[in-house]
């Protein structure tokens, strides 16, 4: 029998020990207690990310951390670059658009990802700022974040700002390594904890940016987060208290297993999904999957709908459908969140259950 | 012995039924069952609040709801008018500056607040919005909103917008009756819950304004939530969900003791604690005191962090000092969370324990 549950790609499965630990502490956040728990949360969160650079914890959701990458990072005096390939990519543009920045659109068909062949017709001279996704929830479609990011600093000295909202803590991700500007994630995703909080790295060169960048904001002026941080020890304003302990203790968990063991092991799940959906007759929507979901499709138009309210109704497994025109094309399934590979293997037996009676 | 340690005016002393309804429930947050959930909690809100116009639920703290207001309802093509007497009166300006939105200020001592005579100054026909502060946190003064805004009424077209953080759901606040256009609120005060979620109440008049006022924003874009939860139910971006859950449980706590008897214990607990202390050899420190929490002052310029560390070291009780200039002038005590009369007697006497130690 199946004990956990949750297989949406956020949240995703919080482990019982993170839901202790949210409802676990009452220390005033403007205390010395809190000021040294924050300083050690903000140390885990930065291995996490694989960054020696700057790092904030926001109270907002993974769309505003979105946000406070764009106002603090790009100008509408300059142009940016965007790649619509997924809901999450073409956000990016959404967020410019309302800021009134000239956000380039590169366009991809929904499934696949765009490689360095797709940005060779972009002159990137002109571009100050691209925004990436690495993993795009809407297809389950992974970006090779390392080489585009390569790339783009041979062609020009843009920042590279990526969304890596469904890969921090579940996949392979290196900031530093990888030369990137701006990353932001969110707690209930890799960081397998409740909503509610978003982190965002920033390098030296972003934050030489951010200063006497003069778009307009306040709650999430980064400048105001990151003085405030330096020099009081905490958050500018009131943080989710019972969410930074939930996410400090995501990270003990994930760091007790080892970074790179628990990537190895989101990998093994996610392959293992991957090849025996493929032998149960669905089909996968992306054609560079990501291992944090998996985007499942069924054959003879059968709406993903039905599958998802069987598991649902019979099981109480909860997937995601496809967003907007995806609806019913997909089903999605997280790797991401505390869940292990016989919950995979669970997983598929009803599945297969399932799907046979909706062919039948 | 004091089992209840915090009195801190925001995170406020969490009900245990509330930490552990935070942490309940794992469902989708696109699925009906949260949506029909969401439902009711909206409604729940809305009574707290005495309204039945729009209301909406947000993941951020209590400034990102203030930014909201001011984004939503103002403009920077007109003036507005705020009241610097405490710094979340004046955070309202801070806001405003970033937006370039031209801001009056109406300097009050702080201590003080403004009434009708201070506004006979400002030619409020010029005015396009008033940004008021029921309690202001940082003086713990109260300010009459329902007669200020009866005569901003009488002047001119101005919208009414109240920072009511420190307010719903433990004071008097009738949003409806006392004709306001915006008011907004967080989770960690009257709502006893931990912090992480506010909520942002608003007229039919502001909501035919905010349609289409031109300031830039995305994640706070008021126009995308109304939309997203009255034709999908739900919030536009992902939610925290276990704080909402948290929320709903406080409104049944304060509902299931009904709402006005709430108001009234707060009222009688606020005037013993303004009593005992005047009583005792404290002074208070606002003309104008606020039931919400209370700012006492020391005599013979000891320092109030003092009497706030003793308090800690020797009880676990947790106290705010005063902010910025008024750290060591004030310590403030929060009559605002799950909070009873007998908290308040046995605080009392530790108080004066500790106050007569620092004398001696």
């Amino acid at each position: 029998m199946l004990k956990k549950k949750i297989f949406t790609p956020g949240p995703t499965q919080v482990h019982p020990d993170v839901l202790k630990a949210t409802i676990s502490s009452d220390t005033y956040h403007r205390s010395p207690a809190f000021k040294a728990f924050h300083g050690e949360l903000n140390a885990k969160l930065k291995h996490i990310f694989q960054t020696d650079q700057n790092l904030n914890i926001l109270t907002t959701s993974g769309t505003g951390s979105l946000e406070t990458a764009v106002i603090n990072f790009c100008n509408s005096s300059e142009n940016v670059l965007f790649i619509n390939q997924g809901r999450f990519g073409a956000r990016w543009g959404g967020i410019c658009k309302a800021y009134n920045i000239n956000a380039v659109e590169l366009p991809i068909e929904y499934g696949k990802v765009a490689d360095v062949s797709d940005l060779e017709s972009v002159n990137l001279a002109n571009i100050s700022a691209v925004l990436l996704t690495h993993t795009e929830t809407s297809t389950a479609s992974l970006t090779d974040i390392k080489k585009l990011t390569e790339y783009i600093k041979s062609k020009s000295d843009a920042l590279v700002i990526v969304d890596a909202v469904t890969s921090v803590g579940a996949i392979e991700f290196r900031f530093d390594d990888w030369n990137l500007d701006v990353a932001v994630s969110a707690s209930q995703k890799g960081l397998m904890t409740q909503p509610g909080i978003a982190i965002i790295a920033y390098s030296e060169k972003a934050r030489a940016k951010m200063e006497s960048n003069n778009m307009p904001r306040y709650f999430f002026d980064l400048r105001k987060e990151y003085k405030s941080v330096k020099e009081d020890g905490v958050t500018m304003w009131t943080p989710a208290v019972g969410l930074f302990y939930g996410v400090d203790k995501a990270c003990d968990i994930i760091l007790s297993e080892g970074l790179e063991n628990k990537w190895k092991r989101t990998h093994e799940m996610a392959e293992y999904f991957r090849n025996e959906s493929l032998k149960n007759g669905f089909g996968l929507f992306s054609t560079t999957p990501s291992d944090s979901l998996t985007a499942i499709t069924l054959p003879d138009n059968i709406p993903t709908g039905k599958l998802i309210k069987a598991m649902k109704d019979n099981y109480g497994v909860q997937m995601a459908n496809g967003q907007a025109e995806m609806k019913e094309k997909i089903a999605r399934i997280s790797h991401m969140g505390d869940l292990e590979m016989d919950d995979f293997v669970e997983l598929n037996k009803l599945l297969v259950t399932e799907f046979k009676k909706l062919q039948s």
